[in-house]
């Protein structure tokens, strides 16, 4: 120690050493109850006060009478004093500093050294007991306070690099995400809350005219009109514009995707020529009508037509009722052109639906003759898409303009397909947009994941009750009920991007052969991962309390926003039957192709399943190895998945012999069918998620807890299903206990990682923004 | 038949049989695929239509060469003539008038009379394959057209009138909810979208302010202050508001009940004969400041300090941090004055929470000295309610601000209070304000309420995928699935309500010694009656698609703003426990009581369950009968509320034996107390339900739907929980798919009554105003 430190000699060394804890309880010229308690009622027991120090600390301790300004900045001086002699690497901590000013006071006799060591963890405790010492007083105490260590932020515990998983979440496509990731980050992206829907609008169309000129919006297109012919860049580009604004998600994909995608997959070259290039830079804005007031999931029921007119060769585009209005356009406001879905009609037969390409305004934004277009109003989200609805009234428009990929009219007034059954070619047509069911649960993914990294990053800040009145509250993330509402929430995320991004490597590596499969996948992952977004949303919110109902901590608009996923690129419970009705169809078609020896092999299944997973000593079987192990959990997805569909047949075949028709039975097994799709999607993602963490090296930094992940996913996955499991005989009464307690431990396992985890999602702050979320 | 009905020469009987149909299906000048379908393909195999006949239908059917004007006009003068000969009670029906044209033209011949009656059922199928000819074509044909039969509407096939469910519903307070219905009915009352929260803040003032002038607002209040001292009345009012506007709810709430509220119940006669009657009138907006930024669920740890100046005998209030503001204060940007809850200092002792009254604006409205208010900002909902934090700098107040109910300062400045246990006059403080949780889930419910009724009557209304093209669609609420979604929610409305209104007449009804009973109970049903509201909401947003996202259809702001309702007025995870430490104090005080009788009482109710409920035979009954019952329903849930409070018991004193406190205990326990206290709440709803349906006289005639109601309640909540009842030996797996397949059953058989069901919440249409469930 310095000679220069001059001790106060009118100060006991026990006053002495409560004097930086004095002074910062003071320190805002006001004490609280927590600063009351830790002076007058902590201190009490300290070795080092004898009573008149003690009478002393209670009249330094009524808050009516805060100390006189003068007294007040004697402690400072004296404090700081002290605070000067302790090298810059030394912690700041008062306790500390009270410690060596005890001993200072004492001149520091060594022999008095220990005494005044043995003193630092009950200062401690009166230090934390202070609840929470502003910064300011930390900086006005120690000099070069900002470089000293401090109460270290809880990424500390964590063992992995949260940039580690980032690394596999991106897989392949961690370029084309920071590009966008870049750019989002750009001033001229910055949010601000705009509740008017003209104005919300307005920004919506600029920040997507500004990727337009980027080249993020023509990401898919050939390389002849401007694009990169990278369809993977372009899902990667529309799933992380859901980390900053989810109406510019949905206006980039109705322009990008839907209407860039009708004409580049229903249209043929003069149509690419024609419009690509200024599609993909948004000169050219146009919507994609499909969707009807009267009909939505029922696609082929579209009641608008077009009817060929022989003697201009014009096709005659018409809205027959109200009903028939296009209905919930997006950019009917902004387009200039529509991809309008309608009946063709040629010498009065139909040929099923089919898109035309129909002007809706002209150079200066004035509508056209025959069309009508009426704002949708305000939507319970996505306010900043301009959707509407439209009527058309006898609107003519050239033969040239349809999309005749897969279905045209020749010179002489004839209508030719390539595909000659019309279910086919109708299903062939639908299935080129399969593109926006692979590309939407990622964006919805992207807004679970930013809930989950917003309530779990509060949940390791907030505090809410303590065991004791005088100790620090306890972080709301360690209470056992937070942990189970949030953890297995971000596992699944973890999982349903490993389903999703199996998805979307088959999606762009596809060959018409496999159309069928990537469909109903598409169609099952989609619904699954929406579902999941709701739900997962909601419990953030309100694991959040009062602060996640705030506007700036983000629920509201990604709650809302999401809100539609589940309905809209398909309604979820439509999209599971059509995935049920292909899963029934393999499986029927596995019957045919292996005939009689499918049967054998079928029962075979049935007989080793019975053995190797229903035995009774398997159903009973509660140790965690056992439960955690995949030999379990990954038999029990397959289980469920396998048993729901043969049982889904056998009673669609029952009511269909007792004399039912297809569709009426099929009305009965509904929600059968909606179960066993769900229970088919839960196999396939865990499948994914394992491989890939099997992927991983065996020594890989991030192996292990991904696996703990995944386990969390499967046996969370299971408890939900519990009832079906014991009602099925696959486990017993004691055994789903035991899951319910696995699950509960691998939880509290990954406590310590959830930070982690949520960081390894690799969202910006500057995107994440919510002030509950940020330090 | 008259004399001046004159036939038509030119065309064929079987033509002029078609005329009604054709003129219908060009009456827009144009045909759509149905229209097309309707006359070619159904029209083929009608037995009057003749070769010529068909090559004239063909003719006359091609959409791109729409008939002449002439000859549409020909059509018209046929048809209209015809439809003038038909007497006008008879159906306004196209098919029957083509049969009489068809008979007209063979000269009305008698032997041909049975013929054209025999066409009737195919013209028929053909009007209904034109797929909804316009009300307008039907008009211009059908003289006197509205006073006809036409299609009748669902409510048709309902039994009871849904008044006599609305009376039900309401009770004894009838009169209350009625006169705040017709009140909301009024033009100043008109609804309009306010994006911008001052604008909507200000219809919210405004109609708060007419509810003061029409004394709605002073319900509770006693006479001797404008008052009519009736809380029921108060309460249901609160609840009716609730189908209105949320934000107004919620206002009214906050100024009429909370900043009332603590002015009636912690204050005493100087406060209530200082601020009841104005504020009963609106005309002293006060506001209720009890959550801080850092202290929310836990209200014995805030941090506002009110600290006791002898000299002056003042109060000084203070806020010692920035998280220590008061946050998410309703009316705090209107309000004069605040109810702060603070921990009263008096000589630097703490005697814990107290509320003050502390004015925060002058008569001018500008903030008094040492006041900051900042505004909440926009929320996720509730924008109609000005929230917002407050903070306090040494402002003093004369120590007669103090409520003083339940502890005071005397002339000589010494703490006294009449409940001596601090913890006890805390809770008893608290306690006070029970009456928000009896009111919030009630309007809760209501917002509920109000979203099923607009999705079960979309889903009578819309229609999606037929069976076959040729025919009607589909009504949504027919498919299995659609019906599984609502109708076990709208069962679960009704019973939460009884169990709401059982929780309301015991609040009313209060004696002291009641007390905690009921304080645990509103905590229980509190948390049940809100998540119930949120997952209601969310679940008929899904069921609407597109249409229920569109903000005109009420679904929106009905989600948004009733999501912070599981949060406030305690957050529900907290509420659940409390409630379950309220159960194990009982359970815990029923042994102490009845000494060691008490476990041999116990033991012999386990062994009753055991032998009439969990025996071999009981537990695989899968019988109608059975499951409908009572007996096994009733039971069950009881089963569950007493075994989940007995092992939770059974828990906390195992892992306190091994040696861990009590809070950390519970901690490990916090899932099973959350489980335990639902379950409790669910077997309450469930007995108050059935003693609702008991007290029904025996030819009620809303008795069998009621009890059928309440029946898929029961199942649907046991099915909910089959693999708890499966795991606990409750019942077989045989049992449990028997109970999946009762509610599928019970869905079916209420589909009927699903209208009559929604219409006997009672909610005025002007009310519910979302188009989609207007006809």
């Amino acid at each position: 120690m310095g000679a220069e430190f001059q001790m106060n000699t009118q100060l006991s060394p026990g006053i002495q050493a409560m004097l930086p804890l004095l002074y910062a309880a003071w320190a805002d010229r006001h004490l609280n109850l927590k600063e009351i308690h830790a002076i007058r009622k902590r201190a009490a027991d300290l070795p080092f006060l004898d009573a008149e120090d003690k009478r002393l600390l209670v009249a330094w301790s009524d808050p009516a009478y805060p100390p006189a300004r003068e007294l007040f900045q004697r402690w400072h001086t004296l404090v700081r004093n002290g605070a000067e002699q302790l090298p810059p690497e030394r912690l700041a901590s008062l306790a500390e500093l009270g410690s060596l000013l005890g001993h200072a006071a004492e001149g520091f006799a060594p022999d008095r050294q220990a005494f005044w060591e043995a003193q630092l963890p009950a200062l401690t405790e009166l230090e934390l007991g202070l609840g929470g010492v502003d910064e300011t007083t930390y900086r006005s105490l120690f000099p070069r306070y900002d470089q000293r260590n401090k109460l270290q932020e809880f990424t500390e515990e964590a063992s992995v690099d949260p940039a580690v998983l980032q690394a596999i979440l991106d897989g392949p496509w961690a370029e084309p995400i920071a590009r966008v990731k870049d750019i989002l980050q750009r001033p001229s992206f910055e949010r601000s809350i705009l509740r008017l829907k003209e104005d919300y609008r307005a920004q919506v169309l600029a920040w997507c005219e500004e990727l337009g000129r980027e080249g993020i919006g023509a990401l898919a297109f050939p390389k002849a009109y401007g694009g990169e012919d990278d369809m993977a860049a372009y899902s990667v580009a529309f799933e992380t514009l859901g980390y900053h604004d989810l109406s510019l998600t949905i206006k980039f994909g109705v322009q990008f995707g839907l209407w860039g995608g009708a004409v580049a997959n229903l249209g043929t070259q003069r149509h690419h020529d024609k419009y690509l290039q200024k599609t993909g830079t948004l000169e050219l804005p146009g919507c994609f009508a499909m969707t009807e007031t009267g009909h939505g999931s029922n696609v082929r029921g579209l009641e608008t037509t077009a009817v060929y007119d022989h003697q201009t060769r014009e096709l005659i585009v018409h809205s027959p009722n109200e009903d028939a209005g296009k209905e919930y356009i997006g950019n009917a406001l902004h387009s200039r052109l529509a991809a309008v879905f309608c009946q063709l009609i040629v010498d009065g037969e139909s040929h099923g639906v089919h898109a035309v390409v129909v002007p809706l305004r002209d150079a200066k934004h004035e509508l056209l003759p025959g069309i009508r277009v009426e704002d949708n109003g305000y939507k319970l989200g996505l306010n900043g898409v301009d959707n509407g609805r439209i009527w058309f009234s006898q609107v003519r428009v050239p033969v040239d303009n349809l999309l005749d990929k897969y279905g045209g009219i020749t010179p002489e007034g004839q209508y030719y397909s390539p595909i000659e059954n019309p279910s086919r070619r109708f299903f062939t047509m639908l299935g080129t947009l399969v593109g926006g069911r692979v590309c939407v649960p990622r964006a919805g993914l992207s807004a679970a994941k930013t809930a989950l990294a917003i309530a779990v990053r509060y949940g390791l800040r907030r505090r809410q009750f303590a065991a004791d009145p005088l100790k620090a509250e306890t972080l709301i993330l360690d209470y056992p009920n937070q942990q189970r509402r949030l953890l297995p929430l971000v596992a699944k995320a973890y999982a349903t991007q490993f389903g999703l991004d199996y998805l979307l490597h088959r999606y762009i590596d596809r060959k018409p052969e496999d159309m069928q499969e990537i469909e109903a996948m598409a169609a099952g992952l989609k619904a699954y991962a929406t579902w999941f977004t709701t739900a997962a949303i909601q419990e953030c919110r309100e694991a959040t309390g009062g602060k996640g109902y705030l506007a700036e901590n983000r629920f509201a608009e990604l709650k809302a926003d999401t809100d539609i996923f589940t309905t809209f690129e398909g309604d979820n419970t439509v999209l599971l039957q059509l995935l049920a009705k292909s899963l029934l169809s393999d499986f029927k078609k596995s019957f045919q192709e292996d005939g009689s020896f499918a049967v054998l092999k079928y029962m075979g299944r049935r007989m080793t399943t019975i053995v190797t997973e229903q035995n009774p000593f398997t159903i009973r079987q509660t140790d965690r190895e056992h439960l955690t192990s995949r030999t379990f959990y990954q038999a029990a997805f397959e289980f469920r998945a396998r048993r729901l569909v043969s049982t889904l047949a056998q009673r669609l075949r029952a009511y269909i012999k007792e004399g039912e028709s297809a569709y009426a039975a099929g009305l009965r097994c509904q929600t059968h069918m909606i179960e066993a799709a769900q229970a088919w999607v839960e196999a396939l993602v865990l499948e994914k998620s394992l491989a890939r963490v099997d992927a991983l090296a065996s020594g890989h930094p991030a192996k292990a807890l991904l696996k703990k992940t995944v386990q969390l996913y499967a046996l969370h996955t299971i408890e939900t299903h519990s009832g079906w499991y014991l009602e099925s005989d696959y486990i017993t009464g004691q055994k789903s206990k035991a899951i319910r307690k696995a699950v509960d431990v691998l939880c509290s396992e990954l406590r310590p990682d959830a930070a982690t985890l949520v960081n390894g999602f690799g969202i910006p702050d500057a995107l994440l923004a919510a002030p509950i979320a940020l330090y």
